[in-house]
């Protein structure tokens, strides 16, 4: 089962209403646009990632023969439903911020446009991509800020939730910054580097720790990253000082050691001083160890003679917010716009658009929510990327959105590129959008 | 590309091991068991969950001829592995806790024996597998403790990171107790019982809200749950209350309404009256919104009127602990027993056993972690799943696995039961597995 591009991925009142849909003819078009109601705990702002996924998606989406008849097979869905979803293709067109965009509360992420219930459908699996590519570089993010250009690695796979998590993660964090990560199947299927040393087990199935030092620098002579803290860390340095001029003589290098637990300044520099004495002032540090940006944040501002870090859990789960409080709305059907008035999670109606304008040091300013035609200074961050269920141009490479990210990295004020929560950045929202609002909840009983 | 059953869905360093391993001829028998090592904050037990999938994946896992061209396009691996990797099938033995069970750290979960390289490179998919399931059941068991009875339904896919998640967290929520789901093709793969009802856009892509309960009624006629809160949640209930002689004229009788929003307890007392004066004492309340175990002991305990409860993001992410601290480790390799002594990692040597001992009221008491050979009173918790590749029993269906669980969960010590933590499980370790560990670091450099 490749469940990805499924159409049963989905909720099942997505099915129910679908149906109603169908029998009521409600075939006219809708305007969803997806959004984050609020910024996580801990975080300044967002970066937009998943899009790519979501493209495909609406490219792939299907429906099996087997899974129409298991739908079938339920006695809850009537032939007309199960005719449309047999038929079901995308039309619509798409409008979204591009990935490796920073944004913020309030402001769409991406406008699908359709007819009611193709837009409908997608709202599952369209949260559920850019809701966690999107945590997970945001919180990536946090981390290459303050990791003064020290690459970063992602070592996550293991405690992702799920494979296509720890594929995503790996993606989301090189998007955002990262230089690689662990996971193979990451490396081939976008590109990214991918990084590797030994486990601890490797050391314990060897009976001393400088034979497995030996063959492992035999089997990887160009990848030569040792690992010291299975007994002894410090005994680990000196036993790789020691087995470096007979790797020399079969012109094998100690690329590098990795540290996993203890105090990892400490080692650090305690394991530099033993390399460097022994003559392998080349051989870099890497540190691992339920490592997250405050600890990165910790090591560097110390000094601690670390060349690499590979941040794992923290980053791959988004640890301290694992979710982001995202919300696919309609804002518009038959021509007429709608919002929600629910308690503590009303809507801006509407289509609408966000500028972005920038202060005289050239960075982010202010941001502007307003409706489609009311056009205002700055840059508009919505772009077209769909018409009539096609691409418009052709798919960003991950490098392209990597280079944005940084771009847009370096244009966050500083108040926002802090761990620690500063002022708010400031998102209005214009008099269009807010006589809108007014307009429309006047209409509605 | 379906990355479930890959290879490659692995950390790059179990690769780099296995070229040692192959050209160093390390083929010996290797004993790895996974185990939690702490319990997360706010747990006081863990739930087995997702053993399933990993025996599908040792029966399943292969590499494909593209991947291994693209693997041996990265120059980093020698044609011994390529080869080794083509032709790998799993021929070892598993022993472990079943699904369902409950457990505590430092308990073996599985313990796979098997060819070195086997083994090792099972170790990224095993800890993503068995970490996630493990730690969404043993949250949703919270849920299931404090609901005194009332169904719980899975909401959560749309917040899941990535698709397995979603499907994974719908299969180990309703294994330990959850009524169903909300994801479809989790209902499909896993034959749980899917629930669903309305969203706000399909009341607000009606003129009016009593049109759209009438056209939602029309399309599901069995399953009628209206959504009352989009505008107005009172209000919205005296219009299923207008609309419901209509209804039962063409033999439809509204099952339920749902809130998912403002305060849950005092919209439901309003809606209960208002419903039941209506003439509507059958229609039940379902209430959803951000809710998370202690929303619900909040609202059960103080007897809001709500028949039933959809839990999403908070379950389906495990939000307040999103990881285990879990381990794969070699504890024996060619005979010989090996631990890893690392700052804080140290782990337990060799093969082992649990065995849980009952109080005289039935329930848990204390287990006790001891080496295989060491024989203790008690039920052994590790029983044999496969040898030589091959599974011993048929698959334990879903139901019996929930069936445990029910049954595990009722012979929790009250101390565990409560969502505080209490005094910890006493979960002792036998003095020959003490013994055998120092042995261990006598012969160890």
């Amino acid at each position: 089962m490749n469940p990805c591009s499924s159409v049963l991925l989905t909720d099942l009142y997505q099915l129910t209403m679908l149906q109603a849909y169908v029998e009521q003819e409600m075939m006219e078009t809708a305007v969803f646009e997806l959004f984050v109601r609020r910024l996580p705990p801990h975080r300044n702002f967002l970066m937009a990632a998943g899009l790519e996924q979501v493209l495909n998606f609406l490219e792939q989406r299907r429906v099996s023969q087997t899974e129409l008849a298991w739908l079938e097979s339920t006695g809850r869905f009537h032939s007309t439903l199960l005719r449309y979803l047999e038929n079901l293709r995308f039309t619509g067109d798409v409008q979204a911020i591009p990935e490796g965009t920073i944004f913020f509360p309030h402001e769409p992420m991406i406008r699908i446009v359709a007819p009611l219930p193709q837009a409908q459908l997608l709202e599952t699996r369209l949260m559920n991509l850019l809701n966690f590519q999107t945590m997970i570089a945001s919180k990536a993010a946090r981390s290459v800020l303050v990791a003064g250009g020290q690459p970063l690695i992602d070592f996550g796979l293991r405690r992702a939730h799920g494979a296509e998590a720890g594929l995503f993660a790996a993606r989301a964090s090189y998007l955002a910054g990262f230089a690689g990560t662990a996971t193979v199947l990451a490396g081939m299927e976008y590109d990214i580097p991918i990084y590797g040393t030994m486990a601890h087990s490797f050391v314990q199935a060897h009976r001393d720790e400088a034979t497995a030092f030996e063959h492992f620098a035999l089997a990887q002579p160009e990848n030569v990253v040792l690992l010291l803290d299975t007994y002894d860390t410090e005994a680990a340095a000196h036993k790789v000082v020691d087995l470096a001029p007979t790797l020399q003589q079969q012109g094998i290098l100690v690329k590098g050691v990795r540290l996993d637990s203890g105090d990892l300044a400490d080692h650090a520099r305690k394991v530099r001083r033993i390399l460097d004495e022994g003559g392998l002032p080349q051989a870099q540090i890497l540190a691992s160890g339920n490592l997250d940006e405050y600890q990165l944040q910790r090591l560097v501002a110390g000094g601690a003679p670390i060349d690499s870090f590979a941040v794992g859990t923290a980053m791959t789960t988004s640890a301290d917010a694992p979710s982001l409080d995202c919300a696919y709305k309609l804002q518009e059907y038959a021509g007429r716009p709608c919002r929600k008035r629910s308690e503590g999670k009303a809507t801006w109606p509407g289509r609408k658009q966000v500028y972005r304008q920038y202060g005289q040091d050239g960075r982010f300013d202010h941001d502007v929510v307003t409706t489609l035609d009311d056009r205002q200074p700055g840059e508009p961050l919505l772009q077209p990327i769909m018409a009539g269920g096609r691409r418009l141009l052709p798919a960003r490479t991950l490098t392209e959105s990597r280079q944005r990210a940084a771009a847009q990295l370096a244009l966050l004020p500083d108040s926002l590129r802090s761990l620690e929560g500063g002022r708010p950045y400031d998102v209005q929202i214009a008099h269009s959008l807010q006589e809108l609002a007014r307009t429309v909840d006047r209409f509605v009983p």
